[in-house]
């Protein structure tokens, strides 16, 4: 059992911390920049913990401190708060060097979950990917045992890697999430719901589990179905049929 | 049961036609444009039903003529078939316009199965939803009746809503496949396999049954993280570059 402390109060912050109350450890504080954001963690989460809002009362008595903020504010949220020397301080960014840590602590890493959290919808941790990094082999080895503890599915990767596996990470999941909110937008044209198109958004996530994405191409752009596509575009404007141009010359650009 | 002619041999082709026999009707013949095709779709449905490579020689004895080919070649695969006048004539294309058909045959319609079908992958067609029509109120009647045996989501929709329906489907399966794609692109540079990704996949999908595409979206786009998205474009050249851009600047458009 590892004594951690939390700093941040977003959803990546919510739904690590209680993964981590699950998994046995002791989230000794929770660090938060006020009250509000403090309380909104924790009716998310259905629990409460200790915590603090001010920086000088950030307990010296734990072994990791996790510091989950967006990812341009980590250095800021961390500065003034003193980390103790034999303590392990990670951030959880997808694409922050673990280098922007080392002014502030003696040991430090990452622990990144590639997973999309959102307010309202649980996420079972032991499916989600941990990537982890640290400064020290001992530190490594700690934090892969701790990362353990959440999920089965623990990888250590360095920073360049790791920015890597975010950027496909946006491309699978930030990007593909903004096409079914383009698509919901052209069905309520028609005035038909969003869920009339779940089974076939299933289908297409499950087909990737057993093709390669590429091989599980279909549509008008791979058959090169000129007349329809000519047709979709003029149904389209702004951004929507510039994308949809652009996907589907990148589409026909790919080579099996 | 019906008595049916399918017109055609590709994926939708296949499937469709293995749905057809599994829900109790009786294909009585399959014309497609050389054995080469017909051996190949008998292949995929593991099962072998009669069939014709010669127009001629279609059967005149069916209810129902469904031609489900390339969209550009709906015409010509039917041109030169004598389809009886008493029969029904349908095509399976999400965007074209039933009047296609008003040459080819007195009674005639559409039923487009919104789904993405592969070879080797089967589809429960129970969970396709199938959107049909017909130039006639008897005929559609029948036809509701007929597609409600191979699922129980049925609509009656115009040719205009239709063509809506499916570049909504464009969306939120093609383009969403490409993303896998090039998302499997970017992990093969870091030695990683797209596997990694599934849970991910998982779950974006899973978000949108529960949570609007929009309440869903997260990533550095929405939250306008422009230190992330530069170190992401930095690393990307080519058509996923302006992708990138062009998403991130279509979502942070978006208005909730």
């Amino acid at each position: 059992m590892k004594k951690v402390v939390v700093i941040g109060t977003g959803k990546v912050a919510s739904h690590l911390t209680k993964a981590i109350v699950t998994a046995g450890h002791e989230v000794v504080q929770v660090v938060g920049r006020s009250e509000q954001s403090i309380n909104r963690m924790f009716a998310e989460m259905g629990m409460t913990l200790p915590y603090t809002t001010q920086k000088s009362e950030v307990t010296q008595q734990a072994d990791l401190y996790i510091c989950s903020v967006k990812d341009d504010a980590i250095t800021q949220a961390i500065q003034g708060i003193d980390i103790p020397q034999q303590a392990l301080l990670v951030h959880t960014s997808g694409s922050t060097d673990a280098a922007v840590l080392a002014p502030l602590a003696t040991h430090y890493g990452v622990l990144y979950p590639m997973q999309t959290f959102s307010y309202g919808k649980e996420v079972d941790f032991s499916k989600v990917a941990l990537y982890i990094e640290a400064n020290n082999d001992n530190y490594l080895n700690k934090l892969t045992l701790f990362a353990q503890t959440l999920s089965p599915n623990v990888k250590q990767v360095d920073s360049a890697m790791r920015t890597k596996v975010h950027l496909a990470a946006v491309f699978a999941c930030n990007f593909t999430n903004h096409l079914y909110a383009l698509a919901a937008d052209i069905l309520q044209e028609a005035n038909l719901p969003f869920s009339d198109l779940l089974p076939l958004v299933n289908e297409t996530t499950q087909k990737v589990h057993t093709l390669s994405p590429r091989m599980a191409q279909t549509g008008p752009a791979i058959r090169h179905d000129q007349q329809i596509i000519n047709k979709h575009l003029s149904q389209l404007n702004g951004k929507a049929k510039v994308l949809y141009q652009l996907l589907t010359e990148s589409i026909q650009d790919d080579k099996l």
